[in-house]
């Protein structure tokens, strides 16, 4: 099958014509995209060139080879995944095709440009709001690293600040922004520099799910199919009050402490999640401490990562008991960086206080097994301790969240404190 | 067999002789030990008298009868628990027996006594140190509700203040304290109003639990078999620091918040649970926050409740993640209130800022059900809320805590600020 | 907005010119798709007719209105949903639009017509496999209810039956298959009326999942990366063996007992799972009982249900431990029929000796909830049994199996012996 | 302190007399109970003797010393716990003491004799029932390994095989047992030779329980408070039925199927557990394989394991719904065989089918893990199965029964054909 998609590429090369500059180098960081069988796989591919001869990694794999007349020929490394390449490239873009263990495949490639350009702000008014986290969906927006987005959300019941339907119900979300720079195997820092809500009313729920109370007590609560649990949100008073409050809780109130339901970005391949769902590519993650000033880290799945925003809370107490919090319209600024080559499980966060590592599994204590590990390797990479080392550290010093547990999955953060991180030696 | 048992009853009226006061009243409350088949139940029998006719509530049952010459005559409800006793009574105390549904019965009851005596304070220097929380070990001490109590501790491992084995590790308890007049069904409240470390060293171990990391971590982690997890305690600056440590941890060092891993009462009935276990008897509930000026509130399953205390933490992060916090020796000083017939499904607390309900159960689901439906159960008896209210107040205002997960049982804290509280309306 | 619906309305009607038999009945069933915001919903329409007026029910909806010139002009029900409609009829098929609470709606429908072809036999050889049980795939094949379909599976692996790599891992499916008449809120039932292997080799693995294995052994165990876990499969003897044994293994055979891994349908609205998923519809539930001869209910969320098929073992134990079965490919024979307005919460099956119910969830204990309550709801719907009565019937003869525990949710089934179920008055 | 210690021993020396048989050999087992501060530790001392020269192992501990007038004098070894011991030995018994580095200690040992007498079978009828697995039961019968005991047990609510009550409900449970020659540390096999029902009427409850039901149902079933399930046994046909039918039950039967629910030992150390708690220990498994024809294994914890059996059901499906199955009396024929020095996890069991291991755990996840584990190990003891042949035995061949989910704790088995087996080369 090689000889025909040499072929292939050979008609390729034709019908760009010769390479514009034969003797440019070809040397540096390239964004791959890589199909084998029903597989694409995102790679970043890096070159050394010295005169026509060149190495390389591409993933995993250790390439050596030439690049002469424009065309790459170049074989994968015995030890790894021995297998053969051959691209043309032309300017900045490079297709090709090979063959390795695994059988043919084929590929293009887009050279990583430094950018130049500064950061700028884009003012997004969102006009769709979508109800999955997904890689299907038309980017709304293309911004690069470093870029500030001033945009707003809808609540979670589809209704904007000024009381308008705008879609059906269940988390829609703003997005998705499409960030430039950002491919597979990288992180996305997602910096929330400013959250205030943009309307007077929130609507909650007044039951409490049956997976944080006793089956017992469950079974006998007598709940009023008439209870009005709305909310009104006074912002100068930075509090919420219920809209008809009961004679009892006619002085309640709660102070607001905005925060973002959902933040995610387009999940691993072809999967398509309803915007209720979480999981290692964040969602809707309903953490009472993702507010103002946090940022937020996320594994890119897909080229652009697609991230997704949307659920705003006027304020929501641990594991959001009722199903919804105080659901409401919000407008918000964000930033993105992205930072290349990182790998991290699932979402990490930190705001001025703490670092934040987040468990999102099954069950509550997968959950805390995920929250502490990915924080005791987080500690175990940035500050190079042993296994012995962080666990005296978190022993004396984790705290945990639990951030819900009413969605399709549970989600408890594990966090430390920075004063203390800051008494280990770097 | 009724018949024996009055016999029974005739010849210890006999026995003890004519009632001294035979016109004496009976009216008020005793506390009454009931036996039958293998059960002993313990229950407040309250008694109205009119002349010589009496009525009167023996736990869920209802009496009617006579007192003459010393003698109750009476008949248990028809609705409830149908049945007829009879008892002697000679002066604060009574000894009866009866016949019911479930068989014949005997039982003994004590007047209980308005608290004369103005509270006093007990210096209790403790020579054993206790391994069970059981019914079955002797008190070491006798209070009265309001008394004080400065005692000591040892460490988990058995190691005293000046650093002397005192017994085996596991644990150790001071106590077990009768406090007069609590009674099954009644509950007590413990105020820790003092609680210091009395020495400068603690012991701790360097491996995180299975329980809160991934299998895959826990597979391939590399612990290193000599690192060394004591640590020295420096009480002038509040601070713990490793004993020998590693370079990288040389200024590492942890606040102190010195709290007791165990508090807890004899569990019901002839239960005998080591002292590393816990439950709604309370016990080695290893939470952070029962520290210096928390009130503990257990139920109370036997007569004088039977207390005890220990395993003092220097300080301790959430979960309890090696399975030991910073383990030391503690000097504290303690009230106990009787607050008579209270019913709580297991531990609660309340310190400065907070109301607090353990969830202790087998899992952390269900730890985290019992919890949050012990705070809402708590909200709606002091409050007076609905279950609607108690969802819209915890919704949006209920913190969790994961106090640990490395015991016997898995505990979790459900709890509530008290300014919160402060807006509704009682 | 309703004007304008009803002006493309009234375009429509205009394109389609006068209807051609203004007398002709509309009564009958109606199969309808319903637009509105973001939301599509599908329902059964049924329409009574007399004159010209007419009565119907449109999901939970009732209607009343008109039918004249081919257009229906009806209005919803005041105490249900309250709306109106205006539809334009066509031969069989209807167009239309109108309003209610929620906004204005489109909806298109379809007359269903009684199947009076007699049942086919379809060979259906498949060329594209895929990877993902969701609504956004073409169906490979349309078939009747009653229908049998004689295909073939490849492995798990993307192995068809000589041995030649078809595509990716990951247990890549046959079809999607078309069952007309099948409509969502009806149920289809899968009959599996044969199975069997059609090549004499399966792969598997050598390691036990975590999560079968206390995290001691999983630590602790010594795994030999070059242990060969591949199989051969000697159909004539019924056996499989290890293809390179180790000398303990070398007589170790094991009875074949084929399955398939795979049977599901598309899952609810544009959500999209990866082919090792499960949950309500079906999907990778690897369940050994479901061989040759078991027929098995799926609820359908799509019209046509999509049915997907593949992942066939030779063997499989309880809880498929090491995360893959004997996986093989194969050659089956199964035929659909469709239950209307059928509510099932999740897998149901039966075969000659059990009725089983799926329970299908994030962790054991859910999933032993959602088995056992869906089959006491099958007896009680079946049998008019009260809560009492399916009580006492489970309470002494349900049969719990653990189907697996290594895909990203698990499955418990109970199940019931039928020759128990004979001894209930129907 | 060793020198209070040595004076007491001479004491002791001084008190029992010059030793009878100065020259007589010590060589051989002994059973030894060990006290240092307040842990009590049981051990056998193995000693080989040559001339006045010893060499032993007591636990994990090597000896090395000498045997002069009656007294051994030893030292332990230097790398593992070093110590001194000094004993005097008085025919069969001996009684000592030393210091090693947790401080002094005491024993008393006791030689063990080979059984010399011919297994005898006991008729016993208990008189006494307990309603907790502990060791501070004074044993109600002393047997030999290899007896027979013949004896009968009464209903899990206190009624016997003639309707009258002889102690309160929850299991009360016939025994202890002492096994003669059962020592911590070894496992004692207990065969139930027999297992008859001894009455026609069992009582069970009709609510299943809300640990496996979905909240949902759970809170919305509705329950018939005067629901009778009460069960007339007709064991010459082999069935039970409903005492008072509902008319769909009329002819509901269910095969009987007898078992014990409780069989267990006394649990380690000081702990007492309800006879409804289960553990290590066995205890009540309610598990419905555990009737006629199996052998259980359960490790020992006391010396003479301290056996006690009841709580007979006369038949139960998986996981005892209602919280209790068809309780009835029964009587019923054991026979008891030590196996010395060995080590198991927890319960196992065989029967003519199948090899069983229990999973006794706080959850259905642990269970599972235990069980599997529980079950891996034993091949691997057996049949010195590697990890990876263990895996791929039991990846083809396990089963799984869910025993029950009521109890405080859950059990799990997970079990393989004794036809599998034979196919392993041993």
């Amino acid at each position: 099958m090689i000889s025909l998609l040499m072929k292939r590429i050979a008609l390729l090369t034709a019908l760009w014509g010769p390479p514009l500059v034969a003797q440019a180098s070809i040397a540096g960081d390239w964004q791959l995209s890589h199909k084998q069988l029903s597989n694409v796989g995102y790679y970043m591919l890096h070159i050394d060139q010295s005169g026509d001869k060149l190495t390389g990694t591409f993933g995993p794999v250790k390439l050596t080879g030439t690049f002469r007349n424009g065309v790459i020929e170049a074989k994968s490394d015995e030890s790894g995944r021995p297998g053969t390449l051959t691209a043309t490239v032309k300017g900045n873009e490079m297709e090709g095709g090979g063959e390795d263990e695994e059988g043919p495949f084929t590929f293009t490639a887009r050279r990583t440009s430094p950018k130049t350009t500064a950061p700028v702000s884009h003012q997004f008014t969102p006009t769709e709001f979508h109800h999955y986290f997904t890689a299907s969906i038309r980017p709304a927006l293309h911004i690069n690293a470093g870029d500030t987005v001033h945009t707003k959300s809808i609540d979670a019941s589809g209704i904007d600040e000024n009381g308008k339907r705008r879609t059906s119900g269940g988390n829609p979300l703003t997005g998705p922004f499409y960030v430039d720079g950002a491919w597979p195997g990288d992180v996305i820092a997602v910096k929330l520099i400013r959250l205030r809500l943009n309307r007077n009313s929130a609507v909650s729920l007044g039951r409490i799910f049956s997976s944080a109370l006793t089956p017992g007590y469950f079974r006998s609560a007598k709940y009023d199919a008439k209870f009005d649990s709305d909310w009104k949100i006074d912002s100068d008073a930075g509090v919420a009050r219920l809209a008809k409050p009961t004679d009892r809780l006619k002085d309640f109130t709660v102070e607001l402490k905005p925060m973002l339901g959902c933040i995610g970005v387009a999940p691993r391949e072809e999967q398509s999640f309803r915007s209720g769902s979480l999981g290692p590519f964040g969602g809707n993650m309903d953490y009472n401490q993702f507010g103002e000033g946090v940022t937020i880290y996320l594994p890119v799945f897909h080229p652009g990562a697609l991230l997704y925003l949307g659920d705003a809370h006027a304020v929501q107490g641990d594991g959001e008991l009722t199903g919804v919090a105080l659901e409401t319209s919000a407008e918000f600024s964000f930033t993105v960086e992205v930072l290349k080559d990182k790998d991290i499980p699932g979402p990490r966060a930190e705001n001025a206080q703490y670092r934040m590592a987040s468990g999102i599994a099954n069950s509550l204590p997968e959950a805390l097994q995920q929250a502490t590990t990915s924080l005791a390797q987080w500690l175990e990479e940035d500050y190079k301790l042993t296994a012995n080392e962080a666990a005296v550290v978190l022993a004396t010093s984790i705290r945990y969240d639990i951030a819900e547990v009413v969605d399709p999955f549970v989600h408890i953060v594990a966090k430390i404190a920075k004063s203390t991180l800051a008494r280990i030696k770097p």
